[in-house]
């Protein structure tokens, strides 16, 4: 399958680590898909940050984010990349164990077929037991298997 | 001032970016001093992350940090860096505010004197007023300045 | 408002860091609006660097740049990417200070509106004085507000 | 000259840096044109990576990579990226030293004009011989210079 | 358990990528228990790298690993950090599988117990079966489940 | 041949990178013996950097760069690492060229033997003679060859 997702880049050398840390929280909580930082080397020897926001390719949602990007961060000029995108299919299913519901993401196509446990379940697991992300993986992996 | 830092560092090739920001996540909750990860490449190509964990330099405390760094990554040896440690003389006060109070850090020693707005009152201040945390210091210290 | 903006983009695996910081000098003294390294691992297990160079989307320029990149670096390929970009619109005045002149740049657009103290300037002052830049920024913005 | 180069995108924050390196490394045995791995750090602090697999701008091959990506890597998002390339004329040809045979390749084009000593040849005298690179390199430079 | 250990540090600027990684692949031959490279800004916006090689803290090793380095490099200065290690109690066992044997490394101590499959063995059999590192995991933790 | 070394550290998340390569810039000229910067990730997802300056380990010049580092950057805590340092014999002749002098640096020890062309007189050639630093390195050297 294949969608289409706009991509803006910013080059920052005028903003701190604290400062740009609570833009990018700020632009995933305004529902960006995704947001990167990319330690880069700018001119004068800066070391600086490339901003990536991601979002969907539509007027309305491309217009807003480049407010937003404009609003948290201090850039003067902000880059839109129009890629296409060969995404899979996604369905998600919810098991029910002895430490509460957890989310089963099933993706496929282009050959491919995989599963994964949601990182949000486990690490809540991973909370109320004391354990590592990877133990609470494996721990409800476990129960998964005995229930067949 | 002087003092002395326990700084514990492992490479590790052998977790996901998401269990290693669980992983540092938890530390810095038990109390690590500062927790840092340095992007390196190690032996066979392979991208993986330097994890720094400092904490004070007494037995009770370093055994503690041990033991959660061999529980929440998958390392299997761990260097102990005992540095000594320049720090400047600290002290706090809080302004009282129409956004509410907000920390003010004072530091000096070494020939410097300086001061800096605790960073979690401004985030606080930039998430009620929906501005980025260089406005919402520009508005305390305005109002700060008014006040004199 | 939107423009254009050219991004060429070559891996480099070839060049000792003394040379790539040397190249991206003379592409900046060249004209690029902005040079980029940023650390990447390439096949083998090579610390490399992508160097990007950013110029304007005409023809001529292009050419000129292509040209500028081969001469200076060892690529064999130069990746081309032309991306839209949102500006803001700007505007410069020079402020007459104690230290000399200062210039202000303000830009608005797209709800924003803010303006920044030039960094030259205020690296110039900052190399006379013996201050920090934010030193150097307070001193500054004291004076304007001052003035006001 | 100049040709169309895709590159194929995507951030990885649930693989170890030991599978995103044997997965680079089979995208490279596959005959992709150039395997990237950059440090980047994604939402929640996640030290995590952006793969960049380079492939010729054909359909047929295209597919094949976006495959063999989902079958490696774990992503369920791949963006597209099609660039337009400059690339200098190539041609190699072979020298025979008393060290063995040793490509030298010859690029030109764009007012460059270069030439370069295989790496792998290199690498190869370097190892049998017991030398670095760059000894390996002025070795067969030397030899060369002489038989003119 | 504790030990120590003997790192090495260097800073290269006057290396290419290439050159770098030979040496690395080189001193890890050569039996050093770690090479790690990190991407750093040196002088002059030079975009060096930090060579870290790890060794036993021992007199004639850190000779031999002295000299390797200076042999591999073009550092004139090599910097030496001796620090204590806690190290887990490591034991391997071999699980034959009808994929060939696959060694299991088990280490445990202050407080954690563990164990993984040796990578080696896994990128054998992914190799082998056409899979990715995690599934050929997942395949052979599945038969070791089976038969218990 | 062996000496001590002084390495400062500080994690720096409260500057801008304008402001951290101004203050890299200030005390390299102060006489540090070097000063790197490293992109880390600290806590709370901050993109921030991390600052080590070398100097001599002597009392008087440990504490000149403490001030220094006190009052170019915000931190408020360095660590001090003393290394031993392995450090090869240097010597330096100029070479009278048709392009001006240009120093060579030899250095031996630790069964090491190599020279290499001064860069800032290379950097002074590239630039007069329009050339990238390989090509003036290259100049040089065939005119060294042949004056033998």
């Amino acid at each position: 399958m294949k969608d289409r997702i706009c991509e803006f880049e910013c080059n920052i050398d005028d903003m701190t680590a604290e400062e740009i840390a609570f833009a990018a929280e700020r632009l995933m909580e305004e529902g960006a898909k995704d947001v990167t930082l990319t330690p880069v080397q700018m001119k004068k020897g800066r070391p600086a940050t490339l901003l990536t926001v991601m979002c969907a390719d539509e007027e309305a949602e491309k217009e807003r984010f480049v407010r937003l990007i404009f609003k948290y961060t201090t850039t003067i000029g902000i880059r839109e990349l129009i890629s296409e995108r060969y995404i899979l299919d996604r369905s998600e299913e919810t098991v029910s164990t002895a430490y509460g519901s957890v989310r089963c993401k099933k993706v496929s196509g282009y050959g491919a077929e995989r599963s994964k446990l949601e990182y949000e379940d486990l690490a809540r697991i991973a909370r109320e037991q004391g354990l590592s992300i990877s133990e609470a993986r494996e721990l409800i992996e476990d129960l998964m298997k005995q229930e067949g």
